[in-house]
């Protein structure tokens, strides 16, 4: 049986996503539940690689397994072992052919920034922390061009397994919000620190260092070491990844 | 020169409000950076003696300090040397009569429970979960009890410092919210774990276990022991402490 999960989890303690040498991580301590409840090695294949202590709302995975536990009792007892920081939201069976990177249409990334000089300590973990006063209206008119179809290899670190480097961007858009703002992504498919890589350059826009027209510039170059370093990662939730 | 501070905290990694003789307390730690920005040592008095694991967005507390800084250069520094757990949201100048305990006229309490199924990983830490089914027509009809002035001895812990058990409340609602409710408490004051203690009683009475007319019956004994036992800290906010 193939089954669809749909995680959220408070990244700031995990190492990331993806299994690693050293750390705890996400996939790792599902992994370690699912092998424990099907008494067998279970192998969890996830929509999103987030990097350490980045956050998720709706992160999606997939795995195989059979067990006679209902849908309904797998739920509760992977809830159960999980830390309570990792919750599983939903669990599904899915079809043979649905594979939860290979079949996603699309994903939704929000980016939220705290500006705001009174600050709130529930929320600041969960935000970078600007200082400086940005120029909103420059950091807009980049972030349109952003959109659409190009090759972001200068905004993709090393370390993605993309063979291919173009992206298609259907949305970003900077939403003010209590404290500050957050930018929200949606596009097909992100390359690995992409979305943390587009932020640092549309903040180095709203400080005035660079120039909305740089982008371009930047993307013909294909050079990484052209583009600003990534923003921080607490500010970062996967929010959804949607199937055709 | 005497001074107001309005303060938010995280209350989870703390001994509580007040300085306790082990463990890091919110007033010690303010008292501290306080001292070391007044190059002499300041004593801090809060409104109230949040327990620990209590959270606040809206504590109040006063000190007196002689210093050349503006209230805008203490509020900034105060911030960067506290804990970002702790934060203080607005500092001001004060009469010499103003005293953030004896003068407030009214304290607004949420008290926050998570009772859906599916589990919010950002939420959790700040609600008390709750698994079983809670009959809400009876906890609100219950709830109605507690209005007005009564002498709360029952519903009040011991290492109170109060001389009398004589409270009034103005307002107890239970509100609806994502994943379950909140009871929102405002009065004239509160007894040690007060809150905490009528919570505690309304969850019985949502359980079954207990009926809305054995809160007369309390109140008369006044017993603590007949009355059940508080509710956990971290469900708990202080909103705001209001002055004439």
């Amino acid at each position: 049986m193939k089954y669809k999960l749909t995680i959220a989890y408070v990244g700031t303690d995990y190492v990331g996503w993806q299994v690693q040498p050293e750390g705890e991580s996400i996939q790792g301590l599902i992994e370690k539940a699912l092998s424990k409840l099907f008494r067998t090695e279970i192998r969890v294949i996830g929509a999103s690689r987030t990097d350490s202590g980045v956050h998720a709302l709706g992160q999606t995975a997939h795995f195989r397994g059979n067990t006679d536990l209902t849908v309904e009792e797998l739920h509760f007892r992977l809830n159960l072992i999980l830390p309570k920081s990792i919750r599983i939201l939903k669990i599904e069976e899915v079809d043979e052919s649905f594979h939860a990177q290979m079949s996603a249409s699309s994903k939704i990334y929000h980016y939220h920034i705290w500006l705001d000089p009174v600050e709130d300590p529930f929320l600041l973990p969960f935000r970078a922390r600007i200082f400086r006063p940005l120029d909103l209206e420059k950091m807009e008119r980049a972030s349109s061009l952003f959109l659409g179809t190009h090759d972001f290899s200068a905004f993709a670190n090393a370390g993605s397994s993309a063979k291919s480097f173009i992206r298609t961007l259907f949305r970003v858009d900077i939403v003010k919000q209590a404290g500050g703002i957050r930018i929200e992504f949606e596009g097909n498919s992100f390359l690995y620190k992409m979305v943390r890589n587009i932020v640092g350059m549309l903040l180095e826009i709203g400080y005035g260092r660079r120039e909305p027209d740089d982008i371009n510039k930047i993307f013909s170059s294909k050079d990484r070491k052209l583009a600003p370093p990534p923003a921080p990662p607490q500010g970062l939730f996967l929010m959804r990844v949607d199937y055709k």
